[in-house]
């Protein structure tokens, strides 16, 4: 129907800083770490004044890409978590970020507006990466896009949650490292939704989350047996292969 | 913190078939004009498989670009028709076209998915003009994406729902015409929420709202009185300037 099959070219309006260094622990919606601030930090070309009015909503909606995944491409069907990674459904009846064009959509609530130097923009509860690309922000209409009673398919299942357990040399490093409380409930909520790959679910191994909070990077090792899962340590992160 | 400011290309995963064909009359809002359906017709490299499951969902989000607007660029502040085009807000608390990447995004109804030659997803109420490049499908979560209590800001504002009536000569043009109801209503629902620019308000004068149908284009003649919209005509459109 229509031939000017052009591309566009989309330049991002700022970047996330939060405390997931790595793609392995970002929790799979947002809102499941909610705990977790994000700070959407606007380039210097957008003021104060393209957000005015904005803090009078309560969720924004951010569009970002998945950066850390477009040399990796898209495939029609993907097996999504929910499913046990067993059943394959077509992607754009997905929200994975191995898809076309790999553009992200998370409603978050907004916290706080800083316009004091530049713009930042506090949310709640983000699932990004440290670093993703945010390309719009809209507000979010509830009157037009709260559909309580909509179907939901598959997505609806809900996953087990975690017993969080700490092992004496985790809590040794709670208490060694001076990790504050906040950082402790973001470990235990971002280990608790199980972010383990499902083909991974029947190996008895450990597994290591790099997390950072406040200008530190930390790895988190931890194991998962049946429906409990192990802190079993918390380090300064070193950038050498743990495990 | 990131000084990776590099572009993204994003290609179109198909294009929209509406009946609006140019920017006036389309709904500020999706379903707005619920008996508006819209087809989007997803280009050839994406097979049914990519929209596998989907129909599981009853609404969903789908992601376009504003193409008929790309080159107005955008503005840090903007004037909501909602709030009578008077006072300013940041782009950003809103849901304007003229924003930086010029991206849309609306939740829709779905209606029906047609795989038979090629993927055909039949939505309700859009608000796209013919041609729309759409850039994403998304499924909605209505467990995370439904927040019933959200403050809306400015936008909880109603707009006023104008009284349509028609004039004996387009009266007579659906009858000449034989324009079939359901196009009637679509009409109906595309002036109700008035259509004119917001500084326009005050003018006495006639719109004209292109409008196509099965094939065929149409103008919809209309004036505006206080809280009533009168259709005036309904002409086979000639491309030429009427008024």
């Amino acid at each position: 129907m229509n031939p000017n099959t052009e591309n566009f070219s989309i330049a991002p309006i700022g970047y996330v800083q939060s405390p997931y260094k790595q793609k392995f622990g970002v929790p799979r919606q947002p809102g499941l770490a909610s705990q977790t601030m994000s700070c959407i930090e606007l380039l210097p070309e957008f003021s104060a004044d393209c957000v005015r009015g904005l803090s009078e909503f309560d969720y924004i909606w951010v569009h970002f890409v998945f950066h850390k995944v477009l040399t990796e491409g898209w495939q029609p069907l993907v097996r999504p978590p929910k499913l046990g990674g067993k059943k394959k459904v077509g992607v754009f009846a997905t929200r994975s970020p191995h898809r076309p064009n790999h553009l992200g959509l998370s409603l978050l609530p907004l916290v706080h507006i800083d316009t004091q130097q530049g713009v930042k923009i506090w949310v709640r509860g983000g699932d990004f990466i440290d670093g993703t690309p945010i390309i719009d922000i809209k507000p979010y209409l509830a009157f037009i896009e709260s559909q309580a009673h909509a179907r939901s398919g598959f997505a609806r299942l809900d996953t087990p949650i975690l017993t969080v357990v700490w092992h004496e040399q985790a809590q040794q490093a709670i208490h060694t490292l001076r990790l504050p409380e906040d950082f402790v409930v973001l470990i235990k909520e971002s280990i608790r939704h199980d972010p383990r790959p499902a083909h991974q679910h029947d190996e008895p191994r450990r597994f290591v989350m790099q997390l950072a909070w406040q200008g530190s990077d930390y790895d988190v090792v931890f194991s998962v047996n049946i429906q409990a899962a192990c802190v079993e340590n918390v380090l300064i992160h070193t950038g050498l292969k743990l495990l």
